[in-house]
């Protein structure tokens, strides 16, 4: 029996285009092979990996002056290849430390010039998202880094920085699920196993003068700079083909459901749905500044460790998994990403009330 | 219908551990989740990764004095990394240019030291293993790197280098072909579309004393260190979960087979097959130094490229596929990785017998 399952990574995928790849498995389009097993080179993956790139420019509504890469190594790759690709002009960047992962980039950007980190919330253990204003950013530096939405905390950026800098943003946790205008961003990056694909494809959206420019810095590898694999369609070498046929079936679902516009309401509401119980409860508590609330990653307390730990294995017992908190803030943690299906929250809520009755 | 898939990677899969992930696609071992949705933090994940880790082991008796990682970016990402990883102390390493990829090994390498082609055999086309004396390497440099088989000539070493440097090799079309002695080795690493798993998971073995010791360059990406992934179980970030399954279920599959014994006589015997084909043959031609000849890519050509052409065509309609050479030096080339079953070898072979008797 299927699980409704709230990890904050991998997580769960559209069920139909499970059964599609469950069907395809041993012969893909009447080829006599896998997706797994066929050549990078062949009609057959040169055909989806074109409609993968389509796909997500539809979607996103990706203009032609973004080139749309899919890469490997995750976020965490990012968080180097951000500064080896932008710092050759000017090595100054600034950083807005809004959770882990966020300081995580930061630190590693920090090997390769002079960054700052203009504004952080890590004093409040990241229940927030720092809001600088305008003329606190860096005038010359060569962007400011984002992380748009905080997985472990549960915050996101409901409005973006109001800023002239090329704005970076890691959206590994949100891709897909809102509406947003790519122009206000210089490069978009996302590791694919929360909203898109399994784990093992990163999604590059970088603007093509920032990237023909050519400001990496002299030591950057060739596989990490991304006009390596601009130029090549992502096939300078062999990419992680079947994340990538995934990521275009996910796609193609998403088209069929209305897009983005279609699936941002549907989170919306989701999200309403938990949130409402959270807010109408007395036993529940959640720490998230109410204006930043991710509409991703939900994340709340019972009155005690112990209740905490008890809900979580008896919530496993009803089908509904992987609610732990992440091991450094604890607690509970509901990622209802794009393919968590309403029911599973509907079930959630059900059981956060009867829990509640039965232990307050 | 399945096809006999010649190609030189992406390759083939066993069918049973095809049948197998089909089987497992939307529940996997009753948690009523994918592989592809579970987080890789997950009781269930974490028993793969140790399985396979494990089952590389056994098959390679891989001693405790080596680590076994599972990272991302293919062999063109360890191209970088292994100069990243080696030169810290002594930014000298010797490479031996058999090949395309081997070339480009060399190349990527020249970017971080001293970096000297001790032998190449570019100039007669990559024909023939290039085999220096012991007395030809540099006497202080950090390694040797080789590329053990070489997928686009149809070479492979038979006798590995003599030589007192670390020797770092590039198995990637080649490992668990034939037994090898990892011992005589300090670094070896392959990409696993060819005998291990989908796409996007890169195996490195290094000895535990290289990696402690911390030769890494100072601007070495954290991700592209070895010691970052060994101090995490190759789980510093989420790695290629979907690949790393596959890869434990091959694992398993082989151990069943008898191992890499047995593995290597069923090769043998296939690539024996082949060459004697090719051998008795007055039409097809290979231009492989007979003592170099590999047994996963067996390279040829027909008296003319439109023969050529012809021969890849109608092999293609008899369920023989992907046999048309690299667009490099065409002509033919069937891979015949592990996967590649004994009959796939005999329906090839009689059908080049009959296209030879029909246009001889």
């Amino acid at each position: 029996m299927r699980v409704y399952n709230f990890s904050a990574g991998p997580s769960m995928l559209p069920e139909d285009v499970l059964l599609q790849v469950q069907k395809e498995m041993l012969d893909y389009d009447n080829s006599g092979m896998s997706v797994t097993e066929m050549s990078h080179r062949s009609k057959y993956f040169t055909a989806i990996v074109t409609e993968a790139e389509q796909g997500l420019r539809d979607l996103m509504n990706i203009g032609d002056d973004y080139y749309v890469l899919f890469v490997q190594g995750g976020a965490s790759m990012q968080f180097e290849a951000v500064p080896l690709n932008l710092l050759g002009k000017n090595a100054k960047a600034d950083y807005i430390v809004s959770g882990n992962f966020a300081n995580k980039a930061y630190e590693e950007a920090k090997k390769y010039g002079d960054i700052r980190c203009v504004a952080s919330s890590k004093e409040s253990k990241y229940t927030y998202i720092p809001k600088p204003a305008k003329s606190d950013f860096t005038k010359d530096a060569a962007y400011l880094h984002i992380t748009s939405n905080n997985t472990i905390y549960g915050t996101r950026y409901v409005k973006f920085p109001e800023t002239d800098l090329p704005i970076v943003a890691d959206m590994s946790s949100e891709i897909l699920s809102r509406v947003v205008d790519v122009n206000k961003f210089s490069v978009i990056y996302a590791g694919a196993q929360k909203n898109i694909a399994p784990a093992g494809v990163t999604i590059v959206i970088a603007k093509k003068s920032l990237v023909d420019v050519d400001y990496t810095l002299p030591y950057c590898p060739t596989m990490l700079k991304w006009s390596t694999q601009a130029e090549k369609g992502s096939m300078y070498n062999t990419p992680p083909c079947f994340s990538i046929y995934v990521a275009m079936l996910v796609f193609r679902y998403l088209k069929k459901l209305g897009g983005v516009p279609a699936m941002e309401e549907i989170n919306e509401y989701k999200a309403k749905l938990l949130y409402d119980c959270l807010d109408e409860s007395k036993f529940f508590r959640s720490s998230v500044a109410v204006e930043d609330r991710s509409i991703m990653n939900v994340t709340f307390v019972t009155p005690s460790a112990e209740l905490d730990a008890q809900f979580v294995a008896e919530a496993a017992k009803n089908g509904l998994v992987t609610l732990k908190g992440h091991k450094s803030v604890g607690g509970i943690r509901a990622s209802i990403y794009n393919a968590m299906p309403v029911e599973g929250i509907k079930k959630l809520v059900g059981f956060m009330q009867k829990f509640e009755s039965e232990n307050k």
